[in-house]
């Protein structure tokens, strides 16, 4: 007689068929007791690669960064209770970013819920609508139609996850005692089910009013989101065509596509709050999300008149427009959208329209190349020098707060095309060690940098021991300011000490020596901006685990940027005057 | 005119009014931008304390923690997006241990919803089942009737969240910008509502019919779930007032009443497998869940038959019965109950019934005492003689896994009282330092110690912050075994070393000592036991934060374990020939 064992063991096969056929290949692993049949299962299957992670937290980051960096769906898998819930702040960047993550939670069966029994809670729907589909598998059975049903829905799920928009979807797995699968048996489950790309197009007369509205007129391109190099260089091909500036902050890659980038106003940021009615637009094409720049929302708000008209492609169909002004909304691909209009090669602007921007673009770069602001070592000038200094086959993930930001203000062109990753979802200081750590899993080959400040980097510390366990080779460039650094950029650094110091600075006071020694990274802690370049060329040609310590306090950059700005108005002003 | 700011303001006083009136002095604060006048509102409030953590997950775990020791609703502020999904597991986990927490997320107003914006995700029923509650609060406005409003439903959820069954509520308070309050208006918000303490009894009728089912039975009393010393005094009584045996995991605090304890059959779990007919009972009288020991569960599985009776007292009306034969259901208050029947003087059962019980209890308790097993150094030592050491005026918090396991095997009445504590509702391995450290912030007068296993330590290891920042003399004492030594306990260690090394062995190699530098904490690694008992004193004597480490291996406490009951068989065998 074929044992539970085997019935289950069989059914399992069938189910880790399922996901490898979506396109799965990794799956991040919290060890537990309750997921003990499909952890051994997936873990002996030759074809998945595994990574085991005893947080559950920075489990899921950790997968999100793979997922991220491999541009496919990966699994995640954890025993029954609260280690499911540790997966929630993956989950909802996942939903926000469009990062497809195929979560298993293993459950106790029926007989065992809504009892009080230990280690149980209610599994159903746990991430509630930041997942796009919920499954309920149900208990193994010995019967083909039921190993195919178990193959059917790991399968459809792994799939759904990367259908668009993507996102994270469950799958709870309940499993009965005793639960350790048969490892004897040389059952395969063979059916394999393919989704075919495919995207959504405008027909041609659709297409003949899109194209009126971009034809020879004064446009700008506003790109949001995280886009690959590739994806970035179409973009700007499309600008091209147009002959028109495209903005998008680091995020979009539109600064590292190692192509031609005279269309790209890449500090944006800084010069729109300065911008005259010569950069009065007839039209904006907004692909995604606004990009991270308060001021080039602020900026749109302002432009936004009669007799303009704001189109925006909104891939996902989510209608995330937060200015609530779209006149046109294109629920289509904006990759085929930029590669027909580039083959179309419409009648483009006159350079007038250009040159207005290169304008602003030009004198603000100028600055930042030659300002004295950014020679002597800060957390500014570090970032500054990073960006700088990166080189081809090097990946940059960007955490929230302060290093998004200094990249989005201070990171020029960069014709050496690196790659750079973030959070940028739901923004989050939490999971950031994590997701850097999963995109370096998925580029061994390659130099991993990140750039994070000291608050988000302890977010996540437990993170650091994958960096650990499995000899990532990341690159930590740390801005110390002992706490939030960021609310020197906001209104609450109008509060009192009493006030600001417990709520907003909160200092950590963490030796990150210390840290660096618990999990075994290098350490290094520059003295001058020279010493930093040549430690970040050194992790460029020798990547290992090294943590580059830069120290600052939280009011410098503030100082910094403030008189940067006040020298950039006079640099526009003086030019508009003299030039 | 009134500012929107001094709107907002007299808006949120009422709303902390509602918050203290319903019981609430304790509010763990995240920093976060959204969160910023609620949070300094609070902070400055007099009749509150704040404490600040920066990570949500720990900040969950903590506000379990004060709540627990406190008894008292504890409440959470966090800004919006992702930092919300961290208090997910301690919201759980509370949902399950019955804890009051109300969990308080700030959030982007109506205008900037579902629109893509940063940092914002769907916080609606973000906890979805798991919360016993949800509120949205409406905007601020100037009205006496919305401030009345804003009052009654943070008076409303505070209240809820005490309501039995206990657990956590969530309100989602969506704020505008300008985010600083009016710190000059010296508004206050004054109205009260009590609610006063009641719970479930039975009509005469229905006593007598309880009565009848316990009155000169050969009954048992089995305890489950967390209790204060107090009411584990109350159910020793009613087990000396039916003359009863009573089995209770070390989390009832039956162990540590310091009253008379010849009822409590301490060691239980390791005795029943070994008992026989003699200790057959007419009715079992179970209060709550079933405590931790699963040989509990299956004696009471085994002694099931005709002509028995099995009474749940379900205080939560949660239908709690893992057994699923419960045939009188009291969904009533248990101490009423218990001190009802003690006042009614009923009929007891002859001493024979106690007699038969107490042989079991007393070989196994003198073995314990007399075991050259538990005297050289080892994790299980360690514990034993940590549970044999603690006085009067400490605290106890057995982390899971290994920990509480120790002390439910090994861990004798103790006539001191101490008071225990442990996260027994889904039982995860996460926030447990939180919930410790939570403890030690509401009982700064007395020692406090945590039993802990290297996993768990390193889950929630951000939370060892708190200790360092609060100065919180929290006694760690470490069952360092390198990874998840329970699996050497379960079926999982008839696994090949290369499955079980990655997926249940985990080693962290993860050296304490540096986490304890990194942290400000005394470390210590004692040779042998009267150095450990050493240590033990001195922190009782003299508290502060302290980390001793206990080397073990994964193994070897199974050994011990399976030795010991091989010990016990054989005393209890010689015994019933002999004695």
């Amino acid at each position: 007689m074929i044992t539970q064992q085997r019935i289950m063991t069989h059914y399992l096969k069938a189910f880790i068929q399922g996901l490898k056929t979506s396109g799965i290949k990794e799956v991040v692993i919290s060890p537990g007791s309750r997921s003990t049949p499909l952890a051994l299962l997936i873990h002996r299957d030759k074809e998945m690669t595994t990574y085991i992670d005893v947080d559950e937290r920075s489990a899921g980051f950790f997968a999100l960064g793979l997922s991220q960096a491999h541009s496919r769906p990966v699994a995640l898998v954890c025993t029954s209770g609260s280690a499911a819930a540790n997966y929630y702040p993956a989950i909802c960047e996942a939903e926000a970013s469009h990062i497809p993550l195929v979560v298993l939670t293993t459950d106790r069966p029926a007989e065992l819920r809504d009892v009080g029994a230990p280690q149980t809670m209610n599994q159903q729907e746990l991430y509630r609508s930041h997942v796009k589909h919920f499954t309920e598998l149900a208990l193994p059975e010995d019967t083909p139609e039921m190993r195919q049903y178990s193959y059917f829905h790991a399968m459809k799920n792994g799939h759904l996850a990367t259908q668009k928009p993507a996102g994270p979807v469950h799958i709870n797995i309940p499993v009965r005692e005793p639960l350790l699968p048969d490892l004897e048996s040389d059952f395969e489950f063979t059916h394999t089910t393919t989704m075919l790309e495919h995207h959504s197009t405008l027909n041609s007369t659709a297409l003949s009013t899109v194209l009126t509205k971009l034809t020879n007129k004064k446009g700008v391109i506003v790109l949001g989101e995280q886009h690959s190099t590739q994806d970035a260089q179409l973009y700007l091909e499309l600008a091209n065509a147009l002959n028109w500036p495209i903005i998008g902050d680091p995020l979009t890659n539109l600064t590292s596509t190692g192509g031609e980038t005279v269309h790209l106003m890449r500090q944006a940021d800084s010069f729109l709050p300065y911008a005259d009615e010569t950069l009065q637009p007839e039209v904006v094409l907004r692909i995604g999300k606004l990009p991270l720049s308060k001021n080039v929302g602020i900026w749109l708000k302002r432009v936004s008149k009669e007799n303009y008209d704001t189109i925006l492609i909104d891939e996902n169909g989510q209608w995330h427009d937060t200015l609530h002004n779209s006149q046109l909304v294109l629920p289509i691909s904006a990759r085929w959208l930029a590669q027909t209009i580039v083959e179309q090669k419409p009648t483009a602007v006159s350079n007038e329209w250009l040159d207005a921007w290169l304008y602003y673009q030009t004198v603000t770069e100028k600055l930042i190349k030659t300002t004295p602001l950014l020679t002597e070592l800060s957390e500014t000038a570090a970032s500054f020098t990073l960006f700088n200094t990166l080189k081809n086959n090097t990946t940059l993930f960007l955490a929230n707060s302060n290093a998004i930001r200094f990249a989005d203000r201070f990171a020029l062109k960069n014709t050496q095309g690196y790659q750079t990753y973030g959070n940028r979802g739901v923004n989050g200081i939490d999971g950031i060690i994590s997701t850097a750590l999963g995109v370096t899993a998925a580029h061994p080959e390659k130099a991993n940098f990140l750039l994070v400040g000291d608050l988000t980097l302890f977010h996540d510390m437990n993170g650091l021991q994958m960096a650990k366990a499995y000899n990532l080779p990341l690159t930590i460039i740390l801005l110390n300011n002992n706490g939030g650094g960021i609310f020197s950029f906001l209104s609450q650094r109008q509060l009192k000490p009493t006030d600001f110091e417990p709520l907003f600075g909160t200092p950590l006071n963490l030796d990150f020596e210390t840290v660096a020694t618990l999990y075994g990274a290098e350490y290094v802690k520059p003295t001058n901006l020279n010493e930093f370049q040549e430690e970040v060329t050194k992790s460029m040609s020798h990547p290992t685990f090294k943590l580059i310590e830069i120290g600052g306090n939280q009011p410098e950059p503030v100082v910094l940027y403030e008189t940067f700005l006040e020298d950039l108005k006079q640099h526009l002003g003086a030019c508009q005057n003299d030039c």
